[in-house]
C-alpha cells in the first residue's frame, strides 16, 4: 500500500493514527538535529516531521537526503503541530516519520512549484508537466472537470443525448481554414477536421435525435492570437420542435447551474437581454461587459453645431462619461489618448471634457465650443459634477470599436471589471447578413443555415443587410460564451439565402449537398447554440486566458513545445500517403 | 408550441386533454372516409384519427396528402382508443384532430424506416440520417449516451478527474501508423492524431493528478476489418501511487455500475480472474468465452502413444469435449471439417470420436488407435456416454488458436453463446515480450511502459520471452473489453527494457524523449487501463458489430459515403499547406 490517506486529509481528530502517505516533496527544513517536510500531492499538503534522536541513522539520512520534487513514501505516526499552521486545512498536525522510501528521486525543477512561480511563459509550456504541478492550473483543471460533468448532468435530465459526431469529414472551403487529415488508403484524398459539428447536428435533428448536445474537440486552422488555440472545445447542442425562446430558457438554465454547482454562484434570473442593434449603440459590442454602465453617449449633432472641421467631417461624434474622474491629470489623459491612438485601436485622437465644479468645465476642446455649448454636451450626458467625458469622433462603425476599448481600457483603470462578478446578457436579433468588401459579396453573421426573422422577411429582397437573424449570443463580462440560431427548415427559403449569399446552386450542392439532401427526407424546425468550455471555464475561474484552462495548449505558433509537434515525417510516411511536401 | 407532448407520453389517463403533437408520419391508413396517421418521434409513436365527416375539408385534404416520413405538427384531443394497441405503451389512447400542419414534405425514403428494414448496408450507410430513425439505432446510440455517462458518475464519485488531452500531437513511428495532419504555419511539419493518449496520461501522473480518465476518440490508419474502425472511443484511465489491485478492485467496480445501471443487470462479484497461460492452455484464447465450457483437453501423449504419423509430427493434439453431440451427423462433421480448413483458420484436418455409448466409440481415426486406446482419451477428457471429441493437431500456437475458433464456433452452432449472458474475466500476467520474426527483435505485448513483474526480473537477462508483466485485459464474452498495465518508474529498469526492445538510446529518445524527460521530474509509481467504448456498449446491447453503436460510422474502405469523405482538396488548399500529391 502506497498510502492510507491523502496529503490533503488528516485532521487533529486523527491524531495518534498510523498512516501511509506519498507525495512529492515541497520543501524540507533541515535544522540539524530535526528536520521538517511538506509533502504534496493533489489534495494538499501535510508537514513531515523527524528527530536525528528518534530515528535511525539509516531513515535520518533518507530523509536528508530527499529534494525538491522527489517522490516520497512514508509512514508515520499522526501528532497535534506545536506551531499550527491556520494558512491550510491539515496545519494543525504533522506526521512524525518512522519509514520513509524514496520512490523516484527528481532532478532540480527550472522553476518553482509555486503559485507564483519564477518561470516564464516559455520554460513553462517547455515543462508543462511542472507547471501543472502548480495549485493555480490544477484548481483549474479541477474547475473545467467539475463544468463539463455539471453540463452533461444538466442537458442528460432535460432529456438531451450525448451523440458522438466523426472527426475525420470531409474539408469545405467556407469559413475559416480547416485542418486537413491525408487518407493512405484513398490516395491523393484528405479528411478534414471538424470546425464544429454543425452539419452533424442538423443531420441528427432530421434523423430524430430532438435534444442533441456534445462536449467536443473543434478545429481551427487561424492565424493565432493570444486567446485563440487551434483546437478548442465546445459545448454543442442543438434542439427539434423549438423556437429561440425555448433554447434561451434551457440554456439560461444550463449556465446557472454550471455557476451554482461549481462555484456556489446564483446569477440574475432571468438574465437580461438586449438587442444587437441597442447593444452597438450604448456598447459599441455585441458582447458588452455590464458590470459597469459608461454608455456611450451620442454627441454627434451638438459637435456639428459648431464650425470645428474634425467634428463635421466626422460620422459619429460618441463619448462615455468617467465617473469622478475630473480629476484625471493631464499626464493620465495623454496616456488615455496615446491609448486609443495604438494602431490596434486606430482613433485620431481623444477630446476629454472635465466637470471641474459647477460652471466650471474643462476641455481639449475650448477653442470650438464655449462654456454655454459644453453645458449641453453635459446635460445630454447626465454628467454630474467631478466627472470626465471622453470623446472620439469619425466612422460610426469604428468609433464604436474604438470607443468600447476605450470603456473598457478605462473601466480596467477604475478596477470596477471584477473577476468576481458575473454579469450574463442575451444579445438578440443579430443580423443576418453582412457585406464582404474583399469578395464584394454578402456573408452570413452566423452560418448560411440561420434564419431570417419572420417580420423582416420582406426586406429580404430590398434591404438585405437590413434583416435581422433568429441569431443569439450569451455575452458574460465582455466575453461571448455562447452563440447561436434557429435554423433555417424550409428548402425555398434556404434557396433564396444560398442566392443571397452568392451561391450558385453548384456551390450550394457541393459545400451543403448531403445536408439539403437529408433536408429533403423531412427536417423539422430546429436551432441550436455552442459554448467554448475553455472560455465559460477561463471566465468561471476569473480570468480571460483560456490557455491556463486546457492541460496542454499550444503556443502562438501552434507548437506544443513540450512534445515538439509539429515535426517533420519520415519519408516512407509521406510515400505511404502519396505525398511530397513543396520545397519554398 | 410545436408541441405540448412527445409522441411516446401519453396514456388513458390524459384523455379529453387538448394536446399538440409534432413528429414524422409512420403510416397512414386512409379507409376513405376514415384515417389514421401513426406520428413518431425520438420517445415513441401515437396514433392519430380523424374522421371525413368530423373535420373541415382543408384539415380533411392536409392529412390525406401527408407520405410517409412528412414532418406533421397536429392538435387535437386524446381520446380512448376502440382497439387497443397493448405492444406500445401509448396503445390505450389515439387523438382526435382538429388542426394540423405540414411543418415539411419528404420525399419517399430509399428504405423502410421499421425494426427490420428491407435497405443494405450500403444504402443505408450513404443515407445514415434515416438509417438513424430506426428504432435499434436510436436505442444503441441512447445506450451509449447512458454507458458514458454511467462511467463519468461513477468515476467522479471515484474522484477522478476528467482531463482533456490534445488531438494535434506528435507522430511516432511506434505501434500502428499514425493519421498526420499538416501544419500550413510550421510548413513541411505535421502533427499526428492520437493512437490513445498513452503518454499525456503518463505526464499527467508525473504532474500529480493521481486519477485521471478521460472518454476520448483515438486514431488509427489501419487496413479495416469488419469491426474497426479508424477513428474509435476509449474509455481513458490512469491512477498513481496504486499496484494492480487497486485498478482491478476500481475499474470491476466501474463496469458492474455500468451494467446495473444501464441495463440492471448485476455481474458476478468478484470477477473470475485466469492468468494468460492458463486462458492460453484452456481456451487458446487471451479473451476466453466463459459463458459456457468445452476447455481444452491435452491428448499429445495419448496420441503420440501409436503409430500416427500426423500425431508424431505434431507439437501438440489439442481437443474439445462437445456435450451431447456424439448425434452430429457426418454431413454436420464435414462442415466442420469444411470449417477449420478454411483459410482464415487454417488446420489440415479435424479429428472426431463420437461417444455413442458405453464401450461404443466411432471416430475417424479408428485405423490408429484402438477401443482401449479411445477409452483412455475419453477417460482423460472427462467425456459422458453421447458426447463429441474434436481433435486439432499441428503447432501448439496454431493448434490453441484454430481449436478456439473452432470451440467458439459449435457453440454458436449449439446456441449457447446467448448475449444476453455476461461472463466478465479477468486475464492476468500477460508475457512482457513476443518475438517478432519480420523485424527479428522483440516486441512490447501491451507497450514499452508496461513493468515486468519483480518475482521475473531475474529472466530478464537469461529469458526474456518468459517474463510476465503486470498487464491485465477484462474479457467478455470472447471479447477484449479493456486492458492495461501498471507501468516502469524507474528510470534503470526503463532502459533495460528499451535495450531488449532493440531501441538504441537515441530512437529511445526521438520516441520517448519528453516523457523520459518528464519522468526525471519526480516519476510516482503509476498504472492504467483503457476500455473501448464502442465494443463496452455493443456488448451491452448484445451484438458484436460495433459499427451500429456509432452515429456515422466510416466503411470497410474508410469512407464516409454519407458526406463523401476522404475527397481531394483544391490545390490552393495543398499549395497554402506545402504540400503535392504524388501521382501514382
Amino acid at each position: 500500500m502506497y498510502r492510507s490517506h491523502t496529503c490533503g486529509e488528516l485532521r487533529l481528530s486523527d491524531a495518534h493514527k498510523q498512516v501511509f502517505l506519498s507525495g512529492w516533496v515541497q520543501t524540507l527544513r533541515d535544522k540539524g538535529n530535526i528536520l521538517w517536510i511538506d509533502l504534496r500531492d493533489r489534495y494538499g499538503i501535510t508537514q513531515l516531521v523527524a528527530e536525528e534522536n528518534a530515528v535511525s541513522p539509516e531513515l535520518w539520512q533518507t530523509l536528508r537526503s530527499v529534494g525538491r520534487e522527489y517522490v516520497l513514501q512514508i509512514s508515520g505516526t499522526v501528532i497535534a503541530r506545536y506551531a499550527k499552521n491556520p494558512q491550510i486545512p491539515t496545519g494543525d498536525i504533522e506526521i512524525r516519520v518512522q519509514e520513509a522510501n524514496i520512490l523516484n528521486p527528481a532532478l532540480t525543477p527550472p522553476f518553482t512549484i509555486e503559485d507564483q512561480t519564477d518561470g516564464g511563459e516559455e520554460l513553462r509550456m517547455k515543462y508543462r508537466y511542472l507547471d501543472l504541478r502548480r495549485t493555480p492550473l490544477r484548481e483549474n483543471l479541477i474547475l473545467r472537470h467539475k463544468v463539463a460533468l455539471a453540463v452533461r448532468q444538466y442537458l442528460d435530465a432535460q432529456n438531451f443525448l450525448e451523440i458522438e459526431t466523426p472527426y475525420l469529414i470531409k474539408s469545405t472551403p467556407e469559413g475559416a481554414r480547416d485542418f486537413v487529415v491525408p487518407s493512405r488508403m484513398n490516395a491523393g484524398e484528405f479528411y478534414a477536421l471538424p470546425q464544429s459539428p454543425q452539419m452533424f447536428k442538423q443531420v441528427l435533428m432530421v434523423s430524430g435525435y430532438d435534444k442533441y448536445f456534445q462536449i467536443v474537440r473543434c478545429f481551427r486552422d487561424e492565424d493565432l492570437r493570444a486567446d485563440r488555440q487551434p483546437e478548442f472545445t465546445q459545448i454543442d447542442c442543438e434542439m427539434s420542435f423549438v423556437n429561440q425562446e425555448d433554447i434561451l430558457q434551457t440554456f439560461e438554465g444550463m449556465i446557472k447551474q454550471v455557476f451554482k454547482q461549481t462555484k456556489g454562484i446564483d446569477l440574475p434570473s432571468p438574465f437580461p437581454r438586449i438587442t444587437y442593434q441597442e447593444a452597438m449603440e450604448k456598447y459599441g459590442s455585441d458582447k458588452p461587459d455590464m458590470r459597469f454602465d459608461m454608455t456611450f453617449v451620442d454627441f454627434t449633432s451638438l459637435a456639428k453645431q459648431k464650425d470645428f472641421v474634425l467634428a463635421q467631417q466626422a460620422e459619429a461624434v460618441l463619448g462615455i462619461v468617467v465617473p469622478n474622474a475630473a480629476t484625471f491629470t493631464r499626464k493620465q489623459l495623454d496616456e488615455l489618448t496615446l491609448f486609443v491612438q495604438k494602431p490596434q485601436i486606430g482613433a485620431k485622437g481623444l477630446i476629454y471634457i472635465r466637470y471641474e465644479a459647477e460652471n466650471q468645465v474643462k476641455s481639449s476642446v475650448d477653442k470650438f465650443y464655449t462654456q454655454e455649448d459644453l453645458a449641453h454636451w453635459l446635460k445630454t450626458s447626465g454628467a454630474q459634477v467631478g466627472d470626465l467625458i471622453l470623446v472620439l469622433m469619425g466612422d460610426l462603425h469604428k468609433v464604436r470599436k474604438q470607443l468600447n476599448e476605450l470603456r473598457l481600457h478605462v473601466a480596467d483603470l477604475q478596477g470596477i471589471r471584477n473577476p468576481e462578478s458575473y454579469k450574463p446578457v442575451w444579445v438578440l436579433d443579430f443580423p443576418l447578413l453582412e457585406w464582404d468588401e474583399d469578395t464584394q459579396r454578402h456573408h452570413a453573421v452566423h452560418h448560411p443555415f440561420t434564419s431570417p426573422k419572420p417580420e423582416d422577411f420582406h426586406l429580404l429582397d430590398t434591404n438585405p443587410l437590413a434583416v435581422r437573424a433568429n441569431a443569439y449570443d450569451l455575452a458574460m463580462n465582455g466575453l461571448e460564451l455562447g452563440g447561436g440560431s434557429i435554423r433555417i427548415h424550409d428548402a425555398q427559403l434556404q434557396a433564396k439565402i444560398f442566392e443571397l449569399l452568392g451561391f450558385t446552386a453548384e456551390e450550394a450542392e457541393a459545400q451543403f449537398g448531403f445536408l439539403m439532401k437529408a433536408f429533403a427526407y423531412g427536417a423539422p424546425p430546429h436551432g441550436g447554440i455552442a459554448f467554448g468550455l475553455d472560455r465559460l471555464t477561463a471566465t468561471l475561474g476569473g480570468s480571460d486566458s483560456i490557455r491556463d484552462f486546457i492541460a496542454f495548449p499550444k503556443n502562438n505558433k501552434g507548437k506544443d513545445t513540450m512534445i515538439d509537434a509539429p515535426s517533420a515525417l519520415k519519408n516512407e510516411q509521406l510515400q505511404e500517403l502519396s505525398l511530397s511536401v513543396l520545397k519554398k
